[in-house]
């Protein structure tokens, strides 16, 4: 019977959690405060937090379900889930340093908490502990799952570096800024969606099939998340509205609105010429993003996402009611109200 | 014969940059900047630098020396030299971040020159690439080797967070100073002395002494590091005089002092409290630290480190010739004006 997705990420916080404490416990005591507290587990004075709000854990989720397309258990992905879920929120500490966001799921981010130099390091000792973890026990399937993710998180660095340098540069070409997304959020969610099925030990086609469903799911996600940070509802968001445009963000839709051709495109190039963005200003170059065609543009772009998403796991050769559940998935990261 | 130790660096510099080279161009190109820039191979603005100033190479050369050790040729450990280069380095990147040192090497730290987010994701694409040139083809030594680097930069990284947490405290135990010490430094070095024997595939006990020798070594190392922190020349160590006193450090010579129980210890844990030392205050901190016994005894430290270090070697099933070198390259390491 198809599972729901909120069952399956239920499942995913039930299993994967327990063994995540256990993993920042290996770190030194004073170093885990600050991952603890990222986690939602404490708050910034060490007091235990009764209904921490977390993230939704699509990463372990996808590295779970993959180890069952492929006939495995679930368990069999476990190292693999908690170590895509410890490097990916070692990039959502740097990145906040980096992007010098003050708030990430509603609360103070790890960088403003704890300051900059805590956030570095907290960072660094997340990154090596998720390769450890793999590493600890080197068993053939273990070590080419570390060696997926060394290589995935390669790529997401690369991508955030090229993301860091769309902020310097006037306009960018869309395609770069897919290439940008790509490696940014698509080479980790593709490590995870694979996952499972390395550590099952699966053949090499089976995994590249599901790593091309996870490529496309970050890239379809990317895309609404970018809409998201222009439209996107604050209580929902966790962010201030228009946030993406206050930081003069290159984000897809914007790419697409400045290359657009279009007076609308040519009032936002002014826009984002300016030093400072005030509320008005920010409404009114969301207002242009969608004249200039790079709302919609970016809507059908997430769409053609999800159908080459779906497609990669059509040609695979996994369980049929595992793939269904993948695509529930799938749509539920994307869907997200648009 | 037993080859001299600037002999030895130089081979490993002919030996290792090359690779080293190689291996940051697997960055993206503007990703490899920083890290180009940070190596001394170009300038700030991307000119390459015609006779970089460089570190001396000490982990790399180690590394090679441990494969011989063994028996085996020095290429064998080429590929953990350069990774252990490559995450020292790393390390450099960012703790410079943390510590906000403008200068490293009689030129401006990563940070200073592109900026924290770039110096931050230029460190973080270090540590995951050399991690990446031993998981690239997982033989079981290499494997071996990266969770040994992986376990290494672990206890690296925690001691840099211990390092940190010194900071915020008042006085420190000496017994953690030298823990602390023995993480920030001593891992990556016992390591490096350990990786070349661990890719040529030697026994356990093989392996466990050279990494003792290693940690000593590192120990050594940083005892005298941290008198240079207080009377080293500036036009050597590239950085103020009495660096470490104006910053504040808790490093060894002034744990040493401020337990000392001295006259000359409460007097200089007064000055430590200040806001802020000038130039005159910076001095007499220093002369403190000398009257409390700070510098003898952590001379004094510094040679039972390094008799540890030989004692570790002589225990060891290694080449003679190649423990003598270990040993002249230690003196050198450690040597250094004191």
């Amino acid at each position: 019977m198809r599972r729901a997705t909120p069952d399956l990420l239920e499942r995913t916080r039930v299993m994967v959690e327990p063994a995540l404490v256990e993993a920042v416990g290996r770190l030194s005591s004073s170093l885990a405060v600050p991952v603890r507290y990222h986690f939602g587990w404490i708050d910034a004075a060490g007091i235990p937090v009764p209904n921490p709000r977390q993230g939704k854990g699509i990463r372990p989720t996808l590295a779970l379900l993959s180890a069952e397309a492929v006939g495995a258990e679930a368990e069999v992905a476990l190292p693999g889930a908690l170590a895509v879920e410890i490097v990916h929120n070692f990039s959502l500490v740097h990145d906040d340093i980096i992007d010098d966001d003050p708030e990430r799921r509603h609360r103070a981010t790890v960088w403003k908490a704890f300051g900059a130099g805590d956030a570095i390091i907290a960072g660094d000792a997340m990154m090596v502990l998720g390769l450890e973890l793999l590493l600890d026990r080197p068993t053939p399937p273990r070590v080419a799952a570390a060696a997926d993710l060394a290589g995935a998180s390669a790529s997401m660095i690369a991508g955030q570096h090229m993301d860091m340098s769309f902020h310097r540069s006037q306009a960018v070409d869309v395609d770069l800024c897919w290439e940008m997304v790509s490696l940014k959020t698509g080479a980790l969610l593709a490590h995870a969606s694979a996952v499972g099925a390395i550590l099952a030990g699966a053949p090499d086609q089976t995994v590249r099939r599901l790593r091309s469903f996870g490529l496309e799911l970050g890239r379809g996600f990317q895309a609404i998340d970018d809409l998201l940070g222009i439209w996107g509802d604050p209580s929902v968001t966790g962010k201030p509205a228009g946030n993406d445009l206050r930081e003069r963000k290159k984000s897809i839709p914007v790419a697409v609105a400045l290359a657009s051709g279009s007076r609308a495109g040519e009032r936002l190039a002014d826009l984002y010429s300016r030093e400072w963005l005030d509320d008005d200003r920010i409404e009114a170059a969301a207002a242009l993003v969608e004249e200039a065609g790079g709302r919609e543009a970016t809507v059908s772009a997430a769409r053609d996402c999800m159908r080459r998403a779906a497609d990669a796991l059509r040609g695979a050769d996994i369980d049929a009611q595992v793939a269904a559940e993948l695509e529930d998935l799938a749509a539920f990261v994307v869907d997200r109200d648009f």
